[in-house]
């Protein structure tokens, strides 16, 4: 097997993770490959708080060899050279005789200094960085490099991209087929969905997990609410407020916009963040404290002006936008995607598609926003 | 082989003719199959003015059996029952002594009524239709059906449904291999773009057939044009006038706006068409004009305005849509397919999605608009 073949069998041990095990941590996978290319370790970062893919690996490796000095290590993300929740890799590898480290990528973390480190050490470390296993880990190195969890954005509209006709209404622009795969493929892949309380007063949603013949899944809410209006007493039987056992409505209002000692529904929590006197959210804030909640990983689900703003902002990394089989051919109808700004098309937001796929006539297409 | 496979054995024989070869006439397939099942005589309509497909078929079976009344003719579409370019098929069936007829598709031209006649002469006829003998003649029925050429529509917008700046900038809202395929696979299959002065003066447009490193190949024009502009001398040497040989650039002008008895550029003729004083032209006339022109059919490649308005009055059969991979979120730019109607989400047009294509981070999506 050459390097790359090795990188990629570390990188498909990475990959048998699950994501609500590792929760926000990394997906990484590692082998030991002896001199005469045989896998004698291997091993992938399991669980949260518990051993990395490298120990796994190393410590398999150590009980069929004493010395591991003419080994190379594969592993798809930079080694840590900090205490965490575990002690630093880098000490497992120097100690165990490996004087050669492939790396599959680097880790964004500034208190990951493992590459520099082990070269120091006159270790022969090199990065054969994978694009795969950079977009393997797409959601931590958007935690981490940009202090907030990485965004999904949701939209349906009708091929000429209006989300609601002229009256206001939207049941509905797509499909029973496309609905369903929201909440089958897109939904179940989040740690939570973002609305205003505009629009999910207006739609009266749960924003759950509904998927046909089973009973619906919980699903974190966070719901931008400047005023609190979705505690007001006329909101208290609001379908968002089910009852809930994992999971929590996070309401998120202007400091002081509600009392503090005030009872609020069961699994409900204040998130304060500063608005500015547009009424508009401060992002940096959100983005922090989400991470704080554990959420890692947002699909926002709102009105074409929270949308637009948000993407005006660069919050959103990927778009799933469903067209459903419609013209409206209206000027009057709503426009999913509208600023009063002035962009010449050379700056226009240049979209990578990532998959594309028909629910009967619709059609739903997944892109990336910005590079990672 | 079963009815259906008979039928469909048919159908692959119509579909071997070439539309220049046909022109406006239908594709037709036909076959005679004996007592025991076996075919014994096939042919296809393959050139205007020439040999039916039953004609081809029946004379072949009569080689080789000299009665051909225990034999079943199927045909893709209803045999003709009156002198046009060549004498009634239903004589024909009838002298063969042929008693049993499978037909695939009726014959939206009321002049041609075989199915009854043949029915009245005491022949068992059956219609089996079949969507794909449909499909296959969506250009010629729709110009018996609704006297007009079978339209496509192609727009490229950004994912919002924009086709401009705020500028008026287009270029490029699609990517080359987008662009490439608008001239090898959809200007190629129709008779002639349809524009406006407005557009081609704007872009300078030729709506020739570019396909790199071959020559650029000619093809009809149809410019709306209620003043005669292109014909102003600041246009002299517009590029929509190139060299041709054996296409032409129809100027569809309102009655009287160019003086007849004047000189024209070579290749060049004038349709005169009423207009609205809002400056709309008459479709209907128009429709019957370009089909004795012989443009059966057409794709426009015009601005919004006229193409939101062809869509408006169902003119059009299929939408070529392409999604250039960029977003704009900006209401100062050009919408695609706007006007100020207002049109409830229930009266949306459906559409149907005939086939969705990637081009790198391009999308193109084939529609139909109506049944045929």
């Amino acid at each position: 097997m050459t390097t790359l073949e090795h990188l990629i069998v570390a990188l498909s041990l990475a990959k048998k993770a699950k994501r609500k095990d590792i929760k926000g941590n990394p997906f990484v996978g590692a082998i030991v490959v002896d001199e005469k290319g045989t896998i004698i370790g291997s091993g992938y970062h399991q669980k949260w708080g518990e051993k990395h893919a490298e120990v796994f690996a190393i410590e398999e490796a150590l009980q069929s060899s004493n010395s591991l000095e003419n080994c190379t290590l594969f592993v798809t993300l930079e080694p840590c050279s900090h205490f965490g929740k575990t002690p630093p890799c880098t000490d497992l590898i120097i100690a165990s005789g490996i004087k050669k480290v492939i790396v599959g990528s680097l880790d964004p973390n500034p208190n990951v200094s493992g590459f520099t480190l082990l070269q120091q050490k006159g270790i022969d470390i090199t990065l054969l960085e994978k694009p795969e296993a950079i977009s393997l880990n797409k959601i931590f190195f958007t935690n981490h490099k940009k202090n907030k969890p990485f965004v999904r954005l949701k939209l349906a509209a009708t091929l000429d991209g209006k989300i609601a006709d002229y009256t206001g209404a939207s049941k509905w622009i797509t499909n029973e087929a496309s609905r369903a795969y929201l909440h089958t493929h897109i939904r179940t892949a989040v740690d939570a969905v973002i609305s205003t309380a505009k629009t999910v007063i207006e739609d009266q949603a749960t924003l759950n997990i509904r998927i046909s013949n089973s009973p619906s899944t919980e699903l974190n809410a966070v719901i931008i609410d400047r005023t609190g209006t979705l505690l007001a007493p006329a909101q208290g039987a609001h379908p968002i407020f089910y009852s809930r056992v994992t999971t929590k409505v996070f309401i998120v209002t202007a400091p002081g916009a509600i009392d503090k000692n005030r009872q609020l529904p069961a699994h409900t929590e204040i998130i304060e963040t500063p608005f500015t006197t547009n009424g508009e959210i401060d992002l940096d804030t959100l983005g922090k404290e989400l991470l704080q909640k554990g959420l890692y990983s947002v699909l926002i689900e709102a009105g074409a002006m929270f949308s637009a703003y948000l993407l005006s902002k660069n919050w959103v990394n990927e778009l799933d936008y469903f067209i459903g089989s419609k013209l409206l051919l209206d000027s009057n109808a709503k426009a999913g995607l509208d600023i009063a700004q002035s962009t010449p098309l050379q700056n226009a937001a240049p979209l990578t598609l990532l998959a594309s796929m028909s629910f009967e006539n619709d059609m739903y297409l997944h892109y990336a926003i910005e590079a990672l």
